[in-house]
């Protein structure tokens, strides 16, 4: 593995996911893989999970870690190519990609999706240019579109949970939240699921459609009740429109996932990729239950990171 | 040892300082203990002695670290059961205590006392939320009410300095500051004084009382001059009224300590846990004297710290 | 070496050069020298190549490295002797570098000019006091009037595209910025220059003259035009007035570097620190270029920092 920035990057998800599960079972095996070598993790935005669990999982590896909180501890950045920098941006994307790859081995960036421009969003402006200028790996740690480490996370947390004898069936469900949020998460878990041969619905108000460039082939119901029959696992995630970009439309049902809900499911998991906001999204009663995978999906952050942190640690051993 | 909250999860004081002492003399005798395990240091306040001496004691017991600066690069926490959460707190410290369990085998975390909410800060809400719901054992970097690893360090620092042939009179002094400051290294330096057969005297301004709670037992002495008199430890810490909740009572007499106030003292050691306010709290001329054993007790942090989380390294080890 | 502040710290600059060199053939060659030993680095403005490349030289060592961004994540420092603390700092550079000192070997400490008060920063009253009071070997991440890891590693660099068969001609030129920056790098790279025997030349506009304490014995010019000709390498660098300190003077000509200033070099390899404003004081066209070398230069902040760091730690050993 050469670049972590969407499932496209993976060979085989399956074996990727198995490969995972084994090395959840013996996290040092490979104790000695990343010695002498240098994990930057370059931060944006917010981090707990990630922050976290990349850290985890290169020390893990015996990597080395550097986190940068590019905003608040280094200069603000400029995107523009050829920009006259005579205004409040200090350094380029270009030289800091440039210069990171110059102490790091592997670097990992966060850069969420700023909601205000369509196009530089879905162009994964951001992302697109640290990856052109920087000379090492890079891996995301969720960028405008995509977030391909939860949903890695999260493919391993559903195989740990597979029901027996019965093809899963998989529902995203679009929940309430009280600003609007990007829409990575969403587009990166359909992309993954596409990837399965699980059974995949996708339920939202209408209005509130994901980018088809990444909900191809996936079905789409606008009726919650409806899409949650006979489910197995029940992902609730809250994203803004993307049709009208970054607005919240006003939503009339009632889209909080409640255990009455749960009622036509096939007893489902319950899956979120956290923060969570209780009660608004998803109630207390199902968060707190039995059916919650919240923190094992968590936990196998941890096995995600480690994983793709090995594949390019050996790919490049082999290059 | 399961958890590190108060002197009341010490079997014995004495034993402990001891071990503390006999770590100092050999630092990384246990430099493979820690190895593969990770300690979580969770900051919702400022710190430099804890953040440093904590990175430090874990660095010698070969456990690695992760610093999460929690209001900084993370969430907001809600700490509410039950809450809506449609409101500016975006992470339940319920969810954030289960994560970070994920990922690290000890949690450390510091949460000061609001000082607005006396039920709150007194019934440590957060600290005891953080710990109900982590599942690894946690230990305070300074709670609401309570700073147990200052007063490791201090008893370390007094065991260091014992004087010949005596027993020893140590005392607690209020001293001026400029605003108001919790109680925690107060109650705390009580709490272990108490299970020392030293000579123990709080002396503080009327009003400005410390919890019941935490000075039973110990002798209190409004009159200053008085408290000090063959004294041959004296530690000066501000502290802002318990009874009329976080206010600053009008204090007419000069509490600052200085040279002249330690005249009657049997040339006694001054102690502080810092930072200090000089010239406000104690004079420069004390603080700079050689009867200052405040970076001492500084250094001792890292013993304090290393102590401790060889404790519990251990403790889970037989477990 | 006992400390790292200035060219004056180093016996023998080629010699350090060179060492440096080897060391870049084999950066993990003395991966145990730092074993069970800190690096401190403080940060008290932001920081992107020094607070990477120095963790990676320490990495490097086997050196553990604990980062405090002081103003962020501890507390606001008093530099004043004697002071009366009843005002918004909380502790006294005296405390916090005793302090500093219990939980590391070394200690690099970053705190630019603040350019405000002109006898404070040329007296280098805050690295002074830090160092003063600080009780291990201390090394300057940039400081009021230098910058000596960067210099070293212009040294390197240069070192490594020298001229053949010719007396390499440098020019350190002052190129135009937005806002009033700091005099340390131009003073540091004057000083590590005058201490080799390659023709140096200093441009900048009449009234923008540097310290004669730092340039003593430079030529300087104020023809750009007449400076760069036959140059092998152009730094470029903006700094501020000293004599009106802290101001910007205007400034008529165009001191922006360009392509077709470049004609009457030969073929000169262009220098600057980053973070560079693009197009404004240079062209991107000779930064994308391949006379650029201010990748190198920042690869090169590595082993700068870690041959330092190296020196001190075996000179702590011999002692």
């Amino acid at each position: 593995m050469k670049r972590f920035f969407s499932v496209e990057d993976v060979e085989n998800v399956d074996v990727l996911v198995e490969e995972a599960l084994q090395l959840k079972q013996n996290p040092l095996s490979k104790n000695d893989l990343g010695k002498g070598k240098t994990l930057g993790l370059v931060f944006l935005n917010s981090s707990l999970r990630t922050r976290m669990s990349t850290q985890k999982a290169a020390q893990n590896l015996g990597l080395n870690t550097i986190v940068l909180n590019a905003n608040q501890e280094a200069w603000s950045w400029e995107f523009e190519d050829g920009a006259i920098m005579n205004n409040t941006t200090v350094e380029h994307i270009k030289d800091a990609a440039n210069v990171l790859s110059q102490y790091c081995d592997i670097i990992g960036i966060r850069c969420f999706a700023g909601l205000t421009n369509k196009e530089e969003d879905t162009s994964e402006k951001v992302y697109s240019l640290f990856e052109k200028f920087a000379t090492v790996p890079v891996i995301s740690l969720e960028s405008a579109t995509l977030h391909p480490l939860q949903s890695l996370a999260d493919c391993i947390t559903i195989k740990e949970n597979l029901p027996v004898n019965k093809k899963p069936k998989v529902v995203l469900s679009w929940a309430p939240h009280i600003k609007p949020l990007p829409h990575a998460v969403g587009n990166s878990f359909t992309q993954w699921m596409n990837q399965s041969d699980y059974d995949f619905v996708i339920t939202h108000p209408e209005g509130l459609e994901l980018d088809t460039q990444f909900t191809q082939g996936a079905s789409i119901e606008h009726y919650q009740e409806k899409a949650l029959e006979n489910a197995d696992f029940v992902y609730l995630k809250n994203w803004s429109s993307f049709r009208d970009y970054g607005k919240m439309p006003i939503v009339e049902n009632d889209w909080m996932l409640t255990p009455e809900k749960l009622l036509t499911t096939n007893n489902a998991k319950i899956m979120h990729c956290l923060p969570v906001r209780r009660n608004v999204e998803v109630s207390d009663a199902l968060l707190d239950s039995e059916n919650a995978l919240i923190y094992q999906q968590a936990n196998n952050r941890t096995y995600a990171a480690q994983i793709v942190l090995q594949k390019i640690l050996e790919s490049n051993e082999k290059a």
